[in-house]
């Protein structure tokens, strides 16, 4: 998850690392789903080394979406595909941080999922650790975020 | 689209091959998600085939899922993931009757998706019909609907 | 709930009549809200008789409401709003059918709502009673409607 | 807006003096409808006034609805039901802060809503400051906050 039309190049430049890396570990990348920002450098990224990527887009039709999506669900639904995006996801990076990153990352954290805040700032990561119910943790970098979900991951299988 | 929980043996035997068939055509298979009825028979189908297999859950989480899916679509907003069906969705074949089928067969209708109906009966045919706003067909076998599905998609290459 | 654009004259009288009705009854109207159709003419005939009038919209602003709403929710959520009108509802009637009605309509089957269809065809009602998973009746006018709501009420009152 | 559960009883307070504010002024107030916490203190404070109480439940039937509403919205939506808290409301008021909260303000920034923090904490606000893409403000009491509402209304009936 990160900012679409405000993202800047090297959020959208560390977020095609990210797609990449996620799908060469063989998950799937799911992103809002339109072309632009972190959503579509991200599923270029993973699309490059051939993972699945899945768009959940807020809009009625496919007008606006990314070329490199493998699955594309239309919601019509506008920013309440957000719930959809993460309620989806098992674990949640957020690359950047604008308004509907926020809303994105706070829904993760009611649904009790896993944050990962990449590309974060002091002021963000204060905010999201204040709230604090559910894991949360803030990674310098893309290698950082992979080698965090992986722990996570086993975590939960040594759990169950 | 069809009946989850009261689906019929023989309307589930169809969308078995439904499934099938839609994934041997190279083409994706996306239901309602649940482990039951129409859907799970066409998601086992379609995975038989080595299909593509997306799922749209109403619930908030994967529990209801069916295990042939390969995208799991968590939306927690019960009925109202329907529109999401219909909108992703190229061509909706609804396979059976019901109440949520009806909803789904109306809102393709509503949003100018073309509509078969397979296992259908001559009441629901007539009203759907009736309705008249969008492409719509009785197909009386699996093998017919994908006859008719391939010839709206060449018409539609054709017209652009 | 109703035709929005393709709503005939004498349906949208019908429903006039049918808003002002309801609202006489001391009962609230919820609508989907738009300034056109069935839903237009059911808001101001119940604002006339001095009723609590509810529109839930369709689009992400409040450009296409109905002057005659006293409560105006803007869902940006499109037909997903349909779910809303039925599942806030304790009685649906339908005035006049097309394809978003209809959905309804079935929705309100699935959730076990009583519909009554007003200014329906026999092809509706048939298919509507062949779905037959919740309370359902056909009325031929205003005052029929009202009187089979007041009998429902009466039941669901001693039954409770 | 505000804590369901986990609201402290001072927060609850303030709610209950903003709701009866609000509704002092002659404005709706809109919740999220359910029986607990700033919800519920926020619905009482209106209702006592005389108000008109809107709740938009994230359930699917009433049984969680505060006893104090004069509209109840059933969405069965869960969390997405945020987007049309937001979408519905002139103004948004956050009465203390949660992940539900913080989703809710963040999807108000996103949708270009004025934002008034009430029992804030100074890493909230410096957060959502940050993200400074609609008019925020953080108000150390309920007047404060009524005041600048008033304000507000004022400079967009100027600009109008």
């Amino acid at each position: 998850m990160g900012p679409g039309d405000r993202a800047s190049g090297s959020i959208c430049e560390v977020a095609y690392h990210l797609g990449r890396a996620i799908a060469e570990q063989g998950w799937t990348v799911l992103t809002g789903g339109r072309a632009v920002g972190v959503m579509q450098a991200a599923s270029q990224g993973a699309k490059v080394a051939g993972g699945l990527v899945i768009g959940i887009l807020p809009e009625g039709d496919r007008a606006q979406a990314s070329p490199d999506l493998d699955v594309v669900i239309v919601t019509g639904m506008g920013q309440a595909r957000n719930v959809i995006n993460i309620l989806s996801s098992d674990v949640v990076v957020a690359c950047g941080m604008g308004a509907g990153t926020a809303s994105e990352v706070s829904l993760a954290l009611k649904a009790q999922k896993p944050v990962v805040l990449l590309q974060y700032d002091a002021t963000s990561e204060a905010f999201f650790q204040s709230l604090a119910v559910a894991p949360l943790v803030a990674a310098s970098t893309v290698g950082e975020a992979i080698g965090w979900i992986n722990g996570y991951f086993q975590e939960q299988n040594l759990a169950l």
